[in-house]
């Protein structure tokens, strides 16, 4: 057995060290049925059996209400950006978007495609540092749209968005379902690129309620009507079965681990320490505003381009992986989802506070 | 390490076992980086080295010209009965479909929202037993569609079709793909799901000429615009980062087996075996015409339903499973592709003689 290393990639991310073991066993017979997980058919019993309990233990951890599918599509939350405006407006309907950074961009652009976009806040004026507080909604807006967690911009609602009564919520939460409990009945749809928190790449899991199931347009390829996938347990043609597989384990993983409760304590614990450091540190800083702050991504620079350069190779060094922040804030980002080890935070801790002290050394004014 | 059995699934279906044990390995730790290969970041340098060998790994395989993208997307060969004519069609257009199976009337279905479809032959007739010989090609199509293997009917194209000069030739070839050496110039898009020949569901290999990238409609959303995916190596969004690792090294293992030519003796071979012993046999009948006969999927019957579902079982309890054909044509379907083994082809014979021996005990005629 190797020695795995922290790390800390903003996704596809760390998965949970049990999960990977049983893979390794089910790559290659999947409960002693002489055929790999890989290798058998999404129509029979083995991977029904997979597919049924995936759904069952996403609805139990997550107390989805029995009104709601939850299905397992493809394409990334970037296929979810064009379905859901897709299935829901036509031109002429207003659908409410709240915009706090790159993706709900995203969202808003393949949406105007479909129907007229009101922007019901946006924080790009100061590069999406933060989460706006004040929402202005349109008057009868088809759905309001928003991201739950910015993973480029280390920003994270607090708590939804409420729009107004009868208008349906639809999150994009890819880079924070399930590290948290969820009211799933405050919301019409929720996707989720699998990759962050609950899986591997190429899956995409979507939690819509059932009248929006049935709202969407019927003008779409088969493919694109969510009705198609909710009809038959996403397996109206071949789904993405080990993805599926893998994120049925990791479902099976958090209930262990005391339920969202359980991980959302740990997330907290992880990121509290995590800004805590930082808010005393004399080097670096967290980049978001403090109410606005991600328990997930956690940005920070030290305002000095070669010295952040230093640090992430100075970590590398150390075994601690994917620190580099995204070209649109610089500095350094921490990704540290569900499955992400507590230790690998006291790592990142120890590693800043011997730079810190190494940085004193070098400088008077601590800047080397 | 426990018994594998033989797996005649139809899809997923069998992959090479080197293939697998490798991933075993690479789950955990890839190439020694202490990351496993589901954890790497899509834009990371272990990752980069996966896709773009794989890349680089297919076109060698398959001799494709330089002019010719190669991407990896997702949601399966069904994605892309909308997405190719939703590119190439517009209102008044026309489109040629040769349908031989249940999917060149889905893709036939999805093609008609965007464009006129002119039928060049049908199969239909008698229930897709057969690849038609004569094809009626409409004036000026904007392209060709065809289906290389009808999985279901147990039927293939011996050789591609030849549309007008000048006119796109767009294949399905998710069930025989890399089966048989293939003249990619002949074609201006290939597309197939992975999950039978070349790698686990959820990721689509798509081979396009890149002037048909081009012109492509721009009207669309971003995702589903071949130029956004040939832009960027297939990572415009987080790609299915196993399935194209798999798949990669799903090619290492076809080179390594004497490529597409290593690999067509021995698909002929395997099949030849299969369809020499039901063309002698007294019980058991092929039910594809004899010039249209698929190499990767043997369809047959007894005849008799009861005995069919006796000998499904028979095999069954002898360690070969996924014997069962599809409702469409009943009886038996031995899906044999390119990892399926030699020795489960003899296996199947000899269950088949034994089975025979067995009915010719129990009644005069031979059954039963």
């Amino acid at each position: 057995m190797s020695n795995r290393i922290f790390n800390f990639s903003a996704g596809p991310a760390v998965l949970p060290e049990p999960v990977l073991q049983q893979a390794r066993e089910d790559l290659w017979d999947l409960s002693n049925t002489g055929i790999g997980v890989l290798e058998h058919s999404h129509r029979g019993k083995a991977f029904s059996t997979v597919l049924l309990q995936a759904i069952a233990d996403c609805r139990t951890l997550a107390k989805i209400p029995d009104d709601y599918d939850i299905l397992f599509l493809t394409g990334g939350a970037s296929t979810q950006f064009y379905m859901a405006p897709m299935n829901f407006l036509t031109p002429g309907d207003t659908a409410d978007y709240l915009v706090t950074g790159a993706w709900s961009k995203k969202a808003v652009a393949d949406a105007k495609r479909y129907g007229r976009v009101h922007v019901a806040c946006t924080s790009e004026d100061r590069n999406f540092s933060y989460i706006p507080s004040e929402v202005r909604y349109s008057g009868a807006p088809k759905y309001a749209h928003f991201t739950s967690n910015n993973t480029i911009f280390g920003t994270q609602f607090q708590k939804e968005p409420t729009p107004p009564a009868g208008v349906p919520l639809i999150c994009d939460a890819s880079s924070d379902i399930f590290s948290r409990p969820i009211d799933v009945a405050k919301y019409g749809l929720i996707y989720a690129g699998a990759q962050k928190n609950i899986g591997p790449a190429g899956v995409t899991l979507v939690i819509i309620r059932k009248d929006l199931v049935e709202r969407g347009s019927k003008d779409l390829p088969v493919m694109l009507q969510y009705r198609t996938h909710a009809a038959d347990d996403s397996c109206y043609n071949t789904p993405p079965t080990f993805g599926i597989y893998l994120m049925g384990q990791v479902f099976k993983w958090i209930l262990s681990q005391g339920g969202l409760e359980g991980l959302a304590a740990r997330n907290e614990d992880k990121a509290g320490k995590l800004y805590a450091h930082l808010d005393r540190s004399r080097l670096f800083r967290a980049t978001a505003a403090p109410d606005s702050r991600s328990l997930m991504n956690v940005t920070f620079v030290t305002g000095d381009e070669t010295l952040d350069a230093e640090f992430i190779a100075f970590a590398k060094a150390r075994g601690l992986d994917g620190l580099k922040g995204h070209r649109s804030v610089g500095g350094m980002r921490a990704s540290i989802y569900n499955a992400f080890p507590p230790a690998g935070v006291d790592a990142l801790i120890a590693a800043m506070r011997e730079f810190e002290d190494q940085a004193d050394r070098d400088g008077p004014d601590g800047r080397g």
